[in-house]
Order: C-alpha cells, then structure tokens, then sequence
C-alpha cells in the first residue's frame, strides 16, 4: 500500500529546513513539499491573530501541493496558531509537543530550559506542557530574539566571538539554575549545537526537528502511509527571495548537497509567481 | 498662512521613529503622523516588487491620514522604492538624498563608509549618489543586519560587549579604508552612536533623519506650508504590535518622555482595525 504524496512542511522563513532536513535524513523514502513565508519573516515578533492568519494561508497553499501531512516547522506556530491545523483534511504535526516529551523523558534533575523567540517563550507553550508531564519541574524560559540574526548572518560556530558571546548573554540564567536539558525553541537554533556544547558539555540539548521526525517516521508507520513508491524529488516554494536567500539556505540545509530550486508562490493569492 | 496638516511619516517598522524624532526636535511645530508597518517588518531582507508594493500601501494609509508631506522614514524604501513617490499629491522625501548630501559636504578625505540592511547595501543607492556628487570618493559599503536586532534588543550602548564586538566587526573596513565620514543608511543605526563615536572618535557620523529633518524644515519654509495654527497631537499607527513592542518604541523615542498611544491598522485593507 503506502501513500506516495509528500510530507507538507511550513515555516516563516527558512529556518524550517532544519526541519526538513530531519525528515529527509530520517525517512530518506519520504518526499518534501517546503514552503517558507520568507515574504512575511519573522512571524516570532508580530502579534497572535497575525501569525494565525498567516498559517491558515501557510497550511492553504500546502494542502493545494497535495500533500498527505503538514507539519509546523516553526516554533513560532506551534506555540500560539497550532489550532489552526485541527480543521485540515490530513494530520497536522506541530513542533513543540514532541519535543518536550523528549526533554520529559531525558531530564534527570527536572530542570529544563526553554530558549525560543520572544512570541514563543511569551506563550509559554514548552513550559505549559513541561509543567503538565512533569509537575514538580523547573523550567528556565529565555528569549533569544539576537539568534536568529546571528544564524542568518553565519555566526554560530564555536570560533564566532559575537556568537560565543550572544550564547553566554542569553545561556546565562539557565548555567546557573543547573539545567541538564535546553529544547531548542526556534528551529533557527540547532546551527549553534556545537556552540552551546562547549559552553554546556553536560546539557542535553533537545532539537525540535529531530523530535518531531521521530514522531513523523511513528505515524506514517502506523498508519501504512509510509511512501513505498520510490524516493521521488523534494519541492521547495517560498514567498519572496531576500538577498540573502542562497546563503541562509546554505545554512540550513548545509550537509545536504547541491543546489537546491525554490519556486516563488504568492501565499495571499495562493498563485506561483514568476517574481 | 500656513499648513496646519501633519507630517506623515512611514517605516518599516519602528526605526523610523528615530527620523520622526528629529523632525519633532527641529520642528516642535508641527504634527507627525507615523506609520509603522509592524506586521510586515522587517523590508531589508525582502526582495525589491515586495518592498515597492508595501511602500505603496503604507503612502496610500497616510494620504487617507490628510497629511501634507510623506516621508519614507526608511533606508530601504529610499534605497528601492523611492520611485513610489513620484505619483502622490503631496511632496515626498526620501531619507538617502539628503544625508549624502550632507556627507559629500563634510567629507575632507573623500573616503566615505555607508552602513546598511542587506538590501540597501545591494542596491548602492548611497554609493550611485556619492560618486554622483563626488566622482573621485572612495565609498566602502558594509551590510550589517545584525545592528537591527541588536537595537530591538536594547544592545547598543558603549559598555555592551556583544554591540561593540558585532560593531568593530562591521566597522573594520571602512576603519582600514581610513574614512573620514559614515552615513548611518538604517533609521535603527543613530543608537550606535556613542559606541560607534568610542570606537571611531575622529570619524563624522551621518544622521539620515536629521539630513531629512533639515531639508523638510526647508522645504515647508520656502512653500509656506509651516503650521502656524499651534503644536497639535502626534498620531502613531502601526500594522501589529510585536510582544516587544513598548520596549522597542521606548528604545527609538528615548528622551521623548510620555507614554505614546499607538493604534493598529489593517494596511493592506486600509482599515482601522480592533486588534
């Protein structure tokens, strides 16, 4: 049997390949749609009836890809819109719960940090639910609006002082309650795995991507939906090219060779441009 | 006689604020009518039909605000879409002219820096004009989107090691180069200031708000169009309101005192909105 349409996966930008690029690597079989709202980025400092009109859209143009599941691949949605997946006509897969089991299931002191953008951390989404699966937990919640920039200008490796800095800046309140778990809030974060290992060797860092293509790989299983008919080519749409485009794709899909095409599409139209 | 309409004034988002600013210091009297385009920040890294389009709809709320003049109170609307005012029935000023008039003017070694978004800095708009007006000048361009949300984030001043480290990094060029004069092409620069002046003292800092504020004194003055009829309210609308939002206004406004009411609007449909 299987079902050999692709996997919808949306963002507000680009950072959501970090996503994509968990899926590819974990269900190599599987076939992407991505779609990134780079015409609207960021969604994570803007209000919450915005982000929520411009999911609907997000998930509108998904569903006219024909895709047999869409996924959230933003922190910033999975925290205040995720309600806007319950009306889809395929399973909607957010990006927060699957990793605060994870972080549930890994912490052994019970104190778990949050660092995500302003919007998601004011939601307190991650820490709402840590607090449901874990009563007597301590969760330190930090916004780190400066690591999304950071990330987009390249600046996350280990050797990057402005990095290594901004890391410390914002890690600080977390060293010192003793966390043994960060989630990673924002799916522009995992770029600075190797930096936070140095700065916290001890703490297990939980990658919102990685948890949720576990959690994807699971349901696709259980339900035969699983693509059995042969790999097939990933697509990729976005609402504008920044100038910055092919650098900030280089970044988070890096490791995952090639060129990659994106189409431009107008979101509020829901029409494929030729911008 | 006189003209006792407002001044209107758009940005992007809240940098603008610092161009409203100084026209507030130059002329207490008259009115501003600010827009910030909030729920579509920030235009730098979008791409120039996106950019122009927006321009558009943020000059078309303020004309429904019955305001004398427009000014695009944004280095990468003055950069990329300034030609979106030329069909408006009011004078329009961009920010760009002006403060390279002012640095070809200043300038004794003809070495000039522009600081800028992304788009700004690809659009050469600063260094077309200077070599324009100073075909032999030297003009060292550097890109430096960090410094947006380093400002958002309130990490501008001298003693802040992660501003000072980002600002040497983008500042080392045109510190070799030996420039004499830096235009600040981003209404969130002026903040730097003081650190960019501790780490540059002898370079002159170009102020495109205060360039504009100095041609739009002159320009009302020359077609009588000053408000004689008495101070008046400011007005300030924006498309969302950002969680960090009071903290960022606070950030552009500083030394303006008062708590200041912000109204949302629906730009796109040109609607007051309730949110």
């Amino acid at each position: 049997m299987g079902d050999s349409r692709a996997i919808g996966v949306f963002d507000s930008g680009l950072g959501g390949l970090t996503v994509a690029k968990r899926i590819m690597e974990l269900m190599p079989e599987e076939r992407i749609v991505y779609f990134g709202d780079t015409g609207r980025v960021p969604y994570g400092t803007k209000g919450v009836s915005t982000i929520k009109k411009y999911a609907v859209e997000d998930e509108r143009f998904l569903i006219s890809q024909n895709v047999k599941m869409i996924v959230a691949a933003c922190g910033t949605v999975s925290a205040v819109a995720a309600d806007t997946g319950k009306e889809l006509p395929v399973p909607f897969v957010e990006v927060i719960s699957h990793s605060v089991k994870d972080a549930v299931s890994v912490t052994k002191n019970k104190k778990i940090g949050v660092l995500g953008t302003p919007a998601t951390i004011k939601s307190h989404a991650h820490k709402k639910l840590i607090e449901k699966l874990l009563p007597d937990a301590l969760v330190i919640e930090t916004a780190a609006p400066l690591l999304v920039s950071l990330a987009e200008e390249g600046w996350y490796t280990p050797d990057n002082e402005v990095a290594r800095l901004t890391a410390e800046k914002y890690l600080d309140e977390m060293k010192s309650a003793g966390v043994d778990t960060i989630i990673l809030g924002c799916t522009h974060f995992p770029v600075f795995k190797e930096l936070f290992s140095r700065l916290l060797p001890d703490v297990i860092l939980i990658d919102m991507g990685a948890s949720a293509a576990k959690y994807i790989k699971d349901t696709l299983e259980k339900s035969g939906a699983v693509n059995t008919g042969g790999a097939g080519e990933h697509k990729f749409f976005a609402s504008d090219k920044p100038v910055t485009f092919e650098k900030v794709v280089k970044i988070f899909l890096r490791d995952n060779g090639g060129d990659i095409k994106i189409d431009l599409v107008d979101v509020e139209k829901n029409e494929k441009s030729n911008d």
